[in-house]
């Protein structure tokens, strides 16, 4: 058993780029657990965009995390030494385990992943994702069948599983993306009933006018910027704007607001915020539309594997120019 | 009587400004009702930040005005000749009669107004302002008792209404105006429990914190801009804002988005519009508050009238630069 654990600490805060200065990687011992912590070996490390927001120097839903501290985030791992009587060494859990080897965690804050389930799966579709989508849908966004949904970063982890619920609840989903291939995907592969370049399209406000005829009921946002205005533009009456994330906007030095926020006047529209967090409590409930959603092969989700601990920092990058194709996710260990 | 009307119509669209080039006063014949319509001699006009919003090419909640026509606007006025069966000749009534003289308005478009009343309640507090407060607060706002709440243009006609209405609901409410004769009298007067001059508070943004130490659960916004974002960085948990309005944006050359919107997401808020005209069918509900609320002494509206409809362009814009005191209203005759 290796005895130094590598890590990345958060050296400077983006300002507004994540760079080379950003995180670095360095060795140090393996932390000891306290009573009611366990140790975790991470196997699998989750990237996300809310990564870079935690980064910053102000406290999100997460406090700040100090500079010179461990990277947070969120990983799949087996426990190899446990200080709380209810998690077995072993045993497979998820949690904030960090851009790391090893981690502490406090046991309370640890999921249990059951033997024999992808792990990435855990990190995914049945994990922070799948939540995230289901009950940002279903809870915010509140689409009837025959609705019209648009997603923005369709073809990213959470956009991909937002549509396809969407669909599966029978609405009309269109979802915006960077490349063709995303796009082709999205339309061939997770049926889809259109998708936009956001990138080579002309006006984004007519496309979406075109894929969009009975305008848009409900807007699942990931992305904010030039995205969410021209689907306000488009908002049909008593529309809800789902606003997940932005990721266009979390590197920008100034953030851009949506200039046609107005039409939530006009369209008498609602536009809410939501943290995947405040639903784990409710977990259950998700799992029991997505487990069997899931088996029946009715939701796809692709993965983007990066091997090595080692290349986190460059491959969280990727999130924010749109190079990853699916859930970004780093396999740190066997 | 008078065979000619003086009427304002609209020349050019504001570009972004309101400009002597806008409106023009010009001498048409007195209209001739049609079928179902009512000619009304106005008596007052009511001018409301809405008013841009119509000067516009697009259709907003209403059509745009076509170049050339009169402008539009809500006025009381005497019915002098109806051509329906269930308005009478002589009858008061309040509808969009027009910046004008006289106006014809189909019948099932005006609404009676009591004899006795005074005209201004009935184009402010008993009227559209009336109902914008109090179906803008407690529908989308939805505050409860001991919850804060924010009101932007604090001193404007509705502002002050949804202050007074949030207090009698036993809520802690703090104001923004634009001089300090405002603040005092929303303090002093109304019985505000803060106000905030927005236009020499050195940080808009500490100042709302100091003022709401317990943060912001309803923020009603008539205003956008820089008020929005300070207001939006001092939520409380599933905050409301009730978008009203955004007169700093309306002569705007590009509207400035709020960009704390993301603030919605940490602090699992909902940003909401809506317009008035939605809640006509239910106008008894808010009056059957208001009125007793009005007669107990409990409800203040402060009016501000310029004599003269010729007076009417130049009125208008004092909305604009906060040049109003109160419910601006023109006089158009006796």
């Amino acid at each position: 058993m290796t005895m130094t654990n590598r890590v990345f600490v958060l050296r400077e805060r983006p300002d507004p780029d994540i760079t080379d200065g950003t995180l670095e990687l360095v060795e140090r011992d393996v932390p000891e657990p306290a009573e009611g912590e366990v140790l975790v070996r991470n196997t699998w490390l989750s990237l996300d965009p809310t990564n870079r927001t935690w980064m910053g120097p102000q406290a999100t839903y997460l406090p700040a995390i100090p500079l010179g501290d461990p990277m947070r985030g969120l990983t799949v791992g087996r426990v190899v030494k446990s200080r709380f009587e209810g998690v077995a060494d072993g045993s497979l859990v998820s949690g904030l385990g960090g851009f790391a080897d090893y981690g502490v965690i406090p046991a309370k804050d640890v999921s249990p992943v059951p033997e024999g389930l992808d792990p990435r799966a855990a990190l995914s579709v049945l994990g922070h994702i799948g939540l995230t989508a289901y009950f940002g849908l279903t809870e915010i966004g509140r689409p009837e069948a025959g609705d019209t949904v648009l997603v923005s970063a369709a073809a990213g982890a959470t956009g991909s599983l937002v549509g396809q619920i969407a669909k599966l609840l029978g609405c009309r989903v269109v979802g915006t993306a960077g490349t063709d291939e995303k796009c082709t995907w999205l339309t061939d592969e997770l049926g889809f009933d259109a998708a936009i370049n956001y990138k080579t399209t002309k006006n984004l406000t007519l496309a979406i006018r075109a894929a969009c005829p009975e305008r848009v009921d409900v807007f699942f946002d990931n992305v904010g910027g030039e995205v969410l205005d021209a689907a306000l533009a488009n908002l049909a009456m008593k529309a809800r704007v789902v606003i997940c994330g932005g990721i266009s906007q979390y590197n920008a030095e100034k953030v851009q607001g949506p200039s046609n926020y107005l039409a939530l006047i006009l369209y008498r529209a609602r536009m809410e915020g939501f943290v995947v967090i405040d639903y784990a409590s409710r977990a259950g409930e998700a799992l029991m539309a997505l487990v069997p959603w899931l088996q029946q092969g009715k939701l796809k989700q692709r993965y983007h594997v990066v091997d090595g601990l080692e290349n986190a920092d460059a491959a969280l990058r990727l999130l924010f120019d749109g190079g990853n194709r699916g859930k970004l996710l780093v396999k740190i260990a066997d």
